[in-house]
């Protein structure tokens, strides 16, 4: 069973917008077993985008294609693919209705560019998009299928995995499982972490292998079994030698964040955590806040630019700011001031030049804040660019998850 | 004139490796007057290469390709390209002497994977690669020419700008260029603005079309010219109807974000802002932040999550926090107090429900303080999703924007 891809839009083409949904898409179908052989990416153009559909529908059993769905004029895949299939367009009603009830419960209001989104390929299969205005479908032809879903990453996503992925499962009966399982790592390098798990690394089924992210690395297990239940079982002893050998820089598996994870272990303490940052501008304080959904656990930060600002917002006293910034000892209040502020258990700190872009920029200091004591990380040269945020955030968190299990701070 | 783009590579289809040459090369290409229609990813087969490279040669006078020039078994792109063009591949001496120089400066070992490096299908035109190891070459055939370059890109990049642009001008007696000019718009969606200008969307040279991201909808308008002076005197007149059409809403041009442009405004009156915010839980002051690149014109902000937290951490007042949360009262409050807390000159606030997954969650309240008034902006309910998040980001930042600008809040 052979799959592809064709991505629709001119600011694709050249690179305007950078396609993330391609390489995600390849991912969600190799686990079902479907083969990934091409990606096409194709201009706003009626007659190519055809041409690059019906060839795409020749050779490969499912064709997915991403864009082109929205209500203007250079969105053209509805037809495209009634022109490579050779079908009519037809208008849907109950797809008006559907349209029009979106645009209704937000308070805005449905243009007759709309009506043309209802428009679809006679005889498609509507998938019905409860996060946005672009109806997606499917059409079968000669065997093989193709499926149309909008290019907002997030509607795209939502309907892959709940209407996309079950229906092709079960269209071509697709038995076989490749299952993958993620340790996610902290604190540790690549290159140190793969020399610890060298020996597995060689092995055929589970494969493992690593991957660096900002802050992060990930330990990947990946299995071809017939079934879950098998999947699992060759998995587990590979997992257990993995976390007998770095076990204390695995902060979670699959698709946990370390922000999910510490804000899940503040939230089982009964505790709330607030922040006080300067060199990450208001991320940290971005992502504990995503991950605790409107739960209490993050109460809430302070971002700061500068010494002056620091003070001001957090109520420092001016013996507590001192004459040099940035040091472990305004680190070290900045947590004590932001548990003060929002009345939080834990207050975490990141502090450091608010423009890490300056040659020999001082470092960055972190400190959490506890009922009984504070404690510190070690201090490191920040960098500008986002990896280097997501690092310096990663190593914030961290600290904070250590703490709360128990393990030595590195 | 009309080019494409393969790159090859099963991890680049995996998405293992994000593919950042295309969209590079295809923007160079335009920019020379070859249009860009196509880009195909194919994985390491040589049929599915040896296909896509025939069908593009076919359909394209310039087929440029990236990777799969590497010494390993997984490298076919030569191999293909022979296939693709009916040539023998031949082993070229001059290239094995060249491609032993380099190892031997670096004092490194040339294996006989190496050698295979040499092996060009025949009568390929070699393009000297002074940057690294992979050797790339350009073949001619029925009137059309293949470029295989490698897939590093500082590799790729260097070969592009001092070989292949000026071959393929002097080759294809390249004179004229293309030219886009793109007006970032925000607080009007795509399908009214679409309206607005649905006249100019028809012409076609230059072109106008339309593209949709979270609180922001941009205009491309895009020209075929002889020269860079008659692209501008062509796109002038078309971006001028589009400003007396919908002027107040365009807020930049080309690669201008709203965050930007705001900053720079700020930074212009001499004056410094401040945040509040809750529903967006940090994001904004992380814009902003980024925006500001340690500049004093942002100055922090605060996040709150809730209405206890958000009274304690701006110092506010029992009368002012009221009764129910969020409301427009608590945002003008929070806009004041995060002015005074910072030392701002303005204060900007998005306060509304700390989680807007919650069905029926309460609306998202905009204000700005400004040292003689405050301003709001009309309340929206909030999105739970990064892009509805980016739109609120996008409405707080226009409000400013709007004031700043003397034009009416809407």
């Amino acid at each position: 069973m052979q799959a592809e891809i064709v991505t629709i839009g001119t600011e694709l083409l050249l690179g305007e917008i950078v396609d993330t949904n391609s390489a995600w898409i390849a991912q969600r179908l190799t686990t079902i077993g479907l083969n990934m052989f091409y990606t096409t990416t194709v201009g706003d153009n009626l007659t190519r985008i055809a041409d690059v559909l019906r060839a795409a529908l020749e050779r490969s059993d499912v064709v997915i294609t991403t864009g082109g769905l929205g209500p203007t004029v250079d969105d053209m895949t509805r037809e495209a693919v009634a022109i490579a299939t050779g079908r009519e367009l037809v208008l849907d009603e109950d797809l008006v209705q559907e349209i029009a009830c979106f645009f209704s419960r937000r308070n805005a209001q449905m243009t007759d560019n709309n009506r043309k989104q209802a428009c679809l390929p006679a005889g498609a299969r509507i998938i019905h998009n409860p996060v946005g205005t672009a109806p997606s479908f499917a059409v079968e032809h000669n065997e093989h299928v193709i499926i149309s879903l909008p290019g907002v990453p997030h509607e795209m996503r939502h309907l892959m995995e709940n209407e996309v992925l079950p229906y092709l499962r079960q269209r071509f009966d697709l038995q076989g499982i490749i299952k993958s399982r993620v340790l996610r790592t902290c604190g540790i390098g690549e290159s140190v972490l793969g020399a610890q798990i060298d020996d597995l690394m060689q092995l055929s089924n589970p494969t493992v292998g690593t991957a660096a992210h900002p802050g992060q690395t990930d330990v990947r297990i990946t299995v071809k079994a017939a079934s879950e239940a098998e999947a699992d079982t060759m998995i587990a002893p590979v997992e257990r030698q993995i976390r007998e050998r770095v076990g204390e820089y695995i902060f979670g598996v699959d698709q946990q964040t370390l922000s999910d994870v510490l804000i899940g272990l503040i939230a089982e303490h009964g505790l709330r955590l607030a922040t006080a940052e300067s060199s990450t501008r208001g991320e940290l304080a971005r992502q504990l806040g995503d991950a605790a959904k409107g739960r209490p656990a993050f109460a809430g930060g302070v971002v700061a630019l500068d010494a002056e600002t620091l003070q001001r917002s957090l109520g420092l006293s001016t013996q507590e700011i001192g004459q040099s910034y940035p040091n472990q000892e305004i680190a070290d209040a900045a947590a004590r001031a932001a548990c003060r502020l929002y009345g939080a258990d834990l207050g975490l700190a990141v502090i450091g030049p608010a423009d890490l872009t300056i040659p020999d920029a001082p470092p960055v200091y972190f400190s959490l804040a506890t009922s009984d004591a504070v404690i510190a990380a070690p201090p490191r040269k920040g960098r500008s660019d986002p990896a280097g945020r997501g690092w310096l955030i990663h190593l914030a968190m961290d600290l904070a998850r250590r703490q709360l299990q128990g393990l030595p701070i590195r």
